[in-house]
């Protein structure tokens, strides 16, 4: 892994959270993106070498929304740039973590992105993600 | 503030979590720093240009073990590096947020600290740092 990409705080709603970020972080809001295959609206602030990453859930059923019901809102996932996913998706494979996709898939950003389950991590939901420029 | 300084993470047990984290990150624990004033034990791998940061409690009434009871382990704060510790203190209780220690702390890593209330940084505890340096 190369480096933290960003990390992801779950909110229930960017309308409050964007101003909320933007004056904690001294940040402006460069970005929103919905992401329609993760059912999520996001927005992102940058700080030094890496992001901070708001996401919301679009509906009822999206797996943001189903976090914040059971934990409240808070930090999501901590996602980290990787060189190669495919080889970094074996890689760990092999190590004994296990994937929740077992291909890369589309992310925010022009990212491919795949989960670690968070049952090998203690409790952290971590992203392998990798530019697709 | 300046950058993402580290991300810390709450686990039971730095003997499972340290060779976990280094196989994970592919990247050694640089470091393990007991702090006292906290009552935890840290250990630190370095990612890109922040940190990751395992912390463990030694007592049954550590904050990290009194989190861990509640939530289980996985992310628990993200740090902030700033210029200037009391003039970002200053400028956050103006904006209304809620500092959790009127006067910056002792941290790991020769930093001063100081948390924020997660009620008003939608569930996230923001932790502050300056180093002494």
């Amino acid at each position: 892994m190369m480096k933290v990409e960003h990390i992801g705080i779950a909110v229930k709603d960017l309308a409050v959270s964007i101003p909320l970020f933007e004056t904690l972080l001294q940040s402006p809001c460069y970005k929103t993106e919905q992401v329609d295959s993760e059912k999520v609206n996001t927005a992102f602030f940058r700080q030094g070498d890496t992001k901070i990453e708001l996401v919301q859930g679009l509906t009822s059923d999206s797996v943001i929304n189903r976090y914040i019901e059971k934990r409240g809102e808070g930090m999501h996932h901590i996602a980290f740039e990787v060189a190669d996913i495919h080889a970094e998706m074996r890689r760990l494979t092999a190590a004994g973590f296990t994937l929740l996709n077992s291909e890369p898939k589309e992310g925010a950003d022009d990212k491919l992105v795949c989960f670690l389950h968070p049952k090998d991590t203690n409790g952290v939901l971590i992203e392998l993600c990798m530019s697709r420029e």
